[in-house]
């Protein structure tokens, strides 16, 4: 099957991510079957009507499907790629939504020959993680990173792309490790960053209770991060280690840099400093993305 | 005066903080004035009744007023206390919303006898600036920190409570180094801290332009603040340094322990400290605040 419209999609793992694209797809495939390994995950997808069917045993799930999608953590979706290969169909495209792409790309290397990988990562996400929290608007206009790998046919990459289109987001072609060396910049280090606020604060809040009755909105965006699910970013930050050191290492020296001005009182060049870097977001959120 | 209802109050400086401020306490005085530098800011201010008068000269904007609030930024509040008290009447309640008030509660000691010094900082503020951001309900539900000093008398306290309570804020008093001291944590910190994440995008971009098209909603919020007042946070840093840098070393040391259990491949550290931190802050923010 070439034509998304004609394919039975099944997404396996109905969190935020796989329940939102299921109903994303929902009008746009034959059918879309859902994995979970909960039966009440299961019984709020299909009433909420993200899926037609759904079903507990993996096997079951991905037999008759044109397209099957991982939409796990990270190490989930790796060990899912090493047992998945026999239970597909010759042709079946298997995409992923994980957030670090080159040891999924590297593992799907390894796949049988009648199976064509992809690797993929909406650029999109809540701090809300789950079934419930599923939002079939959830892609709409973001980008969806593509890592296709040499061996990934025209065929497969064309469904690929009408899959990505089908749920409102813009197709971006990127190699996996420039993906993971720019999200640990992105996304990893902004996660990072917000849990040593809390840590911050929570350590202080031994010394003064006062400390979270008065942080405010500006506190709660920053610290945003810090919510995400932790099983989804302990697998993201293992398993993309030595960018998101690097990216802290990066961090760590800019850190420095303010630091100093403050300390030398250097007014000038704060004031320098805090007006390219209040210019430079201006800029890239004025842009349209 | 003793009753707000019959209060003149003069705002001085008519940004974000002031200008919402007065639309406001618009509705709960006897009359509004501002005090602004420019005349197209005087002239949006009485355009949108946010004031009733509005003058560009502080003596004539004062001279009348039972009441006076200083909204501009901390060093221009510091220069405002030093010739503001000639030109006041006597048992004149002279306010502030400024972030760091060790410094500006220290200056108003000095102001002359027949003056009624009150710091104050309301708990709210948004990364937009000046009077077209202005809103009548920015102080709505959010803390309002009042700093009284020994010779605040009880008449200009019930007045500033009853200000506070009238743009629909919840008065909270505090010692203005304690007040310095959190607010360095919960807010002068996170300002610094999204700025350093800025500054690594921005640096990364010079090698790799994709890193803005690749940031999503997670890094908007955590930089968030750096698209703060310039001005605003400069004072705000120079006013507060020592905290500042003291809430800068804690926030480093426990960004090391993250960085330190991701060099360690520590998968049960890791993922306890993340789901304490996740916890801690969900608890924080489930509170009513």
């Amino acid at each position: 099957v070439k034509d998304l419209n004609l394919a039975q999609v099944s997404i396996i793992g109905l969190g935020l991510m796989g329940g939102s694209l299921a109903g994303a797809l929902h009008d746009h495939c034959r059918i879309i079957v859902g994995v979970a390994r909960r039966q009440e995950t299961i019984d709020v997808a299909v009433k909420r009507g993200l899926v037609d069917h759904a079903a507990l045993d993996l096997s079951a799930g991905v037999r008759e499907a044109d397209a099957v999608i991982l939409a796990t953590p990270v190490r989930t979706i790796l060990s899912l790629i090493d047992r998945i290969g026999p239970l597909l169909k010759p042709d079946c495209l298997l995409m992923d939504l994980g957030s670090t792409k080159s040891p999924i790309v590297e593992r799907m290397a390894l796949l049988p020959e009648h199976v064509q990988p992809l690797g993929g990562h909406p650029l999109c996400g809540r701090e809300v993680s789950g079934i419930d929290a599923a939002d079939p608007r959830l892609y709409r206009g973001k980008p969806f990173v593509l890592t296709p790998l040499s061996r990934t046919s025209v065929d497969a990459m064309a469904m690929g792309v009408a899959l990505v289109e089908a749920v409102g987001a813009n197709p971006m072609l990127l190699d996996a490790q420039r993906h993971d060396h720019l999200l640990a910049l992105v996304s990893h280090l902004p996660y990072l960053v917000s849990c040593a606020l809390v840590a911050t604060a929570r350590k202080s809040a031994l010394a003064d209770p006062l400390v979270w009755a008065t942080a405010a909105s500006g506190f709660r965006d920053t610290s945003r991060l810090a919510s995400s699910n932790v099983t989804m970013m302990t697998d993201i930050l293992l398993t993309n280690r030595q960018d998101v050191l690097a990216a802290l290492d990066a961090y760590g020296a800019q850190l420095s840099v303010l630091k100093r001005l403050l300390v030398d009182g250097d007014e000038r060049g704060l004031r320098s400093l805090l007006t390219a870097l209040c210019d430079e977001r201006d800029s890239a959120y004025r842009q349209p993305s």
